[in-house]
């Protein structure tokens, strides 16, 4: 292709559109399935139940300390389906691209798809790309849908979850959300913080055989109180994190305090927030210790009888009640 | 939900975000696979076997005459996968919305979005909504996912086509490109234009256990002549349409001559090219216009042995070859 912009002729079919698709999709997300003549992929699968899950992404910006879209687009789709106690074999990409984004942009960004697609050992049999005028998109949106098959016999599901339960976190939460600000020049801050994005895959996979694992989710949009919310509301329990377990890393408490950001409420792209009975609590943490990357897994909190509520209790036993987020700090941070 | 515009805060993962899921999306799309709380669906199939597709919606305005994007969203990934030979069961919806995009909007084209479902016999199993700021989206970009199992034995594809073989198509060309073409004010014309979008699936049944059915596609973007280029690369054979023979309306006619579009080269959402054998081009033409909306089908080409060349052969037996799209006339036709 000689261009080195995305034009409307990119998306309208033709020959532009089939020379966008062969050397820059094609050519990186190659693989024995896919074929970019069919309408549909023809794929083979060993059960009869399959677990399906789709996102979509908008980060900006396109490239940050730790990742991009391009990864974070396999990465997320990966990682819903391993906390849902699935193996991730096929992967589905919708491109929305603005007319203007430079093509070396966009052919790194689908370079680290791939690159990320291999890491996780799941295959892109089909894809779809649109163009948008300048000024009717971000540079680029993704969409990704994810097929699986469960890896372990146990259904988890917030049902499972009950009192006596703990709960723990695969590593530092709030890295994603604070690396993708910082990139953001509009702060005028920088760091050598980077996001925690990468496919949580081991962490899941390494907890498969555990009969009193109860329910995964990995704390993405708002963050480690939003998963906690949701397990309140959809199990009907109470919630207490212990504030001082929850492991923070350095430069994120220093921005949240610059800034005025609660941490538990940052988004996160590659941790994993496990619900566990009681007695396998300490199984969790050694397994996940024993990762790369889950030194610093901790046991955070613990469900409890009650009310739906989410309760912060302090080092000093002070305990504050959380509530759900409403406002937006941070738009587009995944 | 009190607000009658999308916000950021529709976007963050909090409370605004599960209100717009749970009152717009949820109410609409509820089935009983369908989980809003769950990271990923748990969906049967009865196959080893799957067909995949993936597809981007953009169609600018949102609401056209005879459908839309809600519905295109539906039909479309159904499309591609009855074309494919497939009988599409589960879909995946992902939406990217423009903050400010009227709520009771959203509305309507969730509920048409759902309708399309249910007249299409699928199950909508998992979604995902993001909210971009003002002025970087197009109000709303949808991208949908299809699963789908075979329903005939035949393996379509472009491998099985041969000299001598007839292109079908099944319905009159171009009245979706022109009636979102003129449900933009920008042009200044009105018309009582329908759009053709519909799924498609009537057409491929009546078709799934014809022998000499050879390859089918829908031609969306790029239109019917892009679909027989594909066919000419794919295939590696020459294409003679019959210019005459093709069904166009008169109102698509007049716009095109107009404003000097080709109707060839102008998108259908809800017809069908299909080559087929010689043998076999009266059987699938007597059977499609036996169906509603297919009383137009006709014969419009046929498949040569030679160099691959889109030939266009006019009334009175003049010839012009017809090279593949370039330039964009109509970005965000579908």
């Amino acid at each position: 292709m000689d261009d080195t912009h995305i034009g409307l002729a990119h998306g309208n079919g033709g020959r532009y559109m089939r020379e966008l698709i062969d050397e820059i999709f094609a050519r990186h997300l190659a693989n024995p399935v896919l074929d970019v003549q069919a309408d549909a992929a023809l794929v083979e699968l060993s059960a009869s139940e399959i677990l399906v899950t789709t996102d979509g992404f908008t980060v900006q910006p396109l490239e940050f300390p730790g990742g991009d879209i391009g990864s974070l687009c396999i990465q997320g789709t990966v990682n819903d389906l391993a906390v849902s106690g699935g193996l991730p074999l096929y992967l589905t990409i919708n491109a929305f691209i603005e007319e203007g984004l430079e093509i070396s942009l966009l052919d790194r960004l689908v370079a680290s798809a791939a690159r990320a697609a291999v890491e996780a050992g799941v295959r892109i049999v089909a894809g779809d790309t649109k163009v948008v005028r300048r000024g009717e998109g971000g540079g680029l949106y993704l969409a990704t849908t994810g097929i699986g098959v469960r890896h372990g016999l146990a259904r988890l599901g917030m049902a499972r979850i009950r009192a006596g339960d703990r709960i723990l976190v695969s590593g530092p939460v709030g890295d994603h959300g604070i690396a993708v600000m910082l990139a953001r020049e509009q702060f005028g801050m920088r760091g050598d913080l980077c996001s925690d994005a990468a496919s949580v895959l081991p962490f899941t996979r390494a907890l498969a055989d555990l009969e009193g694992l109860r329910f995964m989710r990995d704390p993405t949009r708002g963050g480690l109180a939003t998963v906690c919310h949701e397990i309140c509301r959809g199990a009907q329990v109470r919630i207490t994190l212990l504030e001082h377990a929850i492991p923070v890393r350095d430069p994120v408490v220093s921005v949240c305090q610059m800034l005025g950001y609660d941490p538990l409420l940052l988004a996160c792209e590659g941790r994993v927030v496990a619900v566990v009975a009681k007695r396998d609590a300490s199984e969790v943490l050694a397994r996940w210790r024993a990762l790369p990357g889950g030194e610093q897994a901790a046991l955070v909190g613990r469900i409890e009888a009650g009310q739906p509520l989410l309760v912060i209790e302090t080092e000093l036993g002070g305990r504050r009640v959380l509530e759900e987020l409403e406002d937006e700090p941070l738009p587009r941070i995944c």
